[in-house]
């Protein structure tokens, strides 16, 4: 009762009923009004502490990435975001936290028109876990199985800055403007139903790096994929990095970018020239199996097995 | 990606795509269709080792009443269960365990038509966080709200079995068949269904004992509620504790018994006649506020404050 007391006071703006919210938080459930000849997409992601994050982040930024990675897979499915449960597991009751908590949630929320209709909360080690559910118009969506040979490899954004944020802070050192890659990850919402409206049928977001990720869709699609490497998009601060060390491992396995990585058959590469956002071709999908990625000269560079990163 | 493949493995017949499952576990997303015309009810709960469990339970026990105590959350809204989201974090992979787990959750899901369509798993301290939807005709629903002076006060089955289970084994006795009522809570999904196709509009589970959670129909209707001690359906356990002991606290105040309280209006109590199950009537509604105890003879018995039962 204190519990859900607690939920009610810092996410009562959050839970207002409205048009399709016809029950919030506060009974056993939410109850819901799904928008006419609509799908929904629904995912559910987990973070825990020193796992998913260092426990002293900044609750605010807690709040904003726990909702942010869940958004980041319904962007790569070209869903519309709506209702979100939250489950906070928390070591104390710290209200300093909780408002930071919420800030950083609701200022994310109703940038995509998210609504708080549920959840618990209860104490243990600090974990949230969220379950959002988006909606899809019928035969518009965007899976991991649909690549085929020939189609290419595209990404939004730029690739490595989560990672070497992570690199930095692990080392002890500042990593200044980057720190808000990794902690304050900003999904890309807008960009999948702009791809999804557009036709692309091939998505995945950016969580556990490019090559696992792009992986998946090799393994469900049943095919290849090719990643050039001096195509990747990076930022000035990873080209530096690359470019010192060498070592591009943490553009290619580090995770935590939540950029989308979409496919599309050559033949219909000109409809990206209409959508207001920048993306990179940095392959193509090719037979066989799994990923390779080449080097400026044609040879295959070797794929860095691990990467230390946080766990997703 | 090891930790998807293990849901995958593990979880893989319960996550087959379907009639209203159009993808499954092993996307970003899945994708599902609500039926026309039909509201959705949401529920989430989250579930921590040695705080709503003895960590060494039983893994087909828990896959059961992880499930279980979110079906009851349906069923005290009437609602018809569909999808499950789960998220499992554990310490370690104990194959034997998974196995166990899967199991438990599997007979129930099973039973009431519930299908997974995703979640994770991570590495952490012992914790199941599952969301759960299910269907509701509008219209038809049951909330906390709706109760009023004048309405009967009724609960399905008997009260306090899972909380003298609960005392029993942390005064390290054996409870015996009393165990399954702690562990192995049935939800009153069929009960639920009837109740609200009957024209019942006020329900709560009993999942934090009698008096908070009609405590918190009185609070959200705006009403009190008198409760006549003697009326309380016992089991000839709970009755012999209660004769020996003298003290109702665990019938009125323990927790997880995951029966259904509801209230309607005398004038139609007959109603409920036609239903082929037992239910009893324990009190009234009344104008006021909270919850009172009356002991056979017209005196107020004073309510126990708190109860050492898991924290829900």
């Amino acid at each position: 009762m204190a519990e859900f007391a607690l939920i009610q006071r810092y996410f009562s703006g959050l839970s207002a009923p409205g048009q399709d919210v016809l029950l919030g938080v506060g009974d056993d459930c939410a109850l819901l009004q799904p928008p006419a000849g609509q799908q929904l997409a629904m995912t559910m992601d987990t973070l825990i502490a020193s796992r998913h994050f260092f426990p002293d982040i900044d609750p605010v930024s807690l709040g904003h990435k726990s909702l942010a990675v869940n958004l980041s897979d319904l962007a790569s499915m070209g869903a519309k975001p709506a209702w979100a449960l939250l489950s906070l597991s928390l070591p104390k009751i710290d209200h300093g936290w909780l408002q930071g908590f919420v800030r950083g949630f609701q200022t994310l929320a109703e940038r995509f028109g998210v609504r708080l209709v549920g959840g618990d909360t209860c104490q243990g080690e600090l974990s949230i876990t969220m379950q959002l559910t988006g909606f899809v118009e019928p035969g518009r969506k965007m899976l991991r199985s649909s690549a085929r040979p020939g189609d290419l490899v595209y990404v939004t954004g730029t690739l490595g800055d989560a990672a070497l944020a992570l690199q930095l802070l692990r080392a002890g050192k500042d990593p200044g403007e980057l720190r808000k890659h990794l902690e304050m990850p900003q999904p890309r919402i807008v960009e999948g139903r702009m791809l999804v409206e557009a036709g692309v049928r091939t998505c995945i977001d950016l969580s556990d790096g490019l090559v696992a990720d792009l992986g998946h869709i090799c393994e469900r699609s049943g095919c290849a994929a090719r990643v050039h490497a001096q195509r990747l998009p990076l930022s000035s601060r990873v080209r530096s990095h690359v470019q010192e060390s060498g070592d591009l491992a943490l553009v290619v396995a580090g995770g935590d970018d939540y950029e989308l990585c979409f496919t599309l058959p050559a033949s219909t590469q000109s409809l990206l020239e209409t959508l207001p956002f920048e993306s990179t071709c940095i392959g193509e999908i090719i037979p066989g199996k799994g990923v390779e990625l080449l080097q400026e000269d044609g040879n295959k560079l070797s794929l860095p097995q691990a990467w230390e990163h946080f766990v997703s």
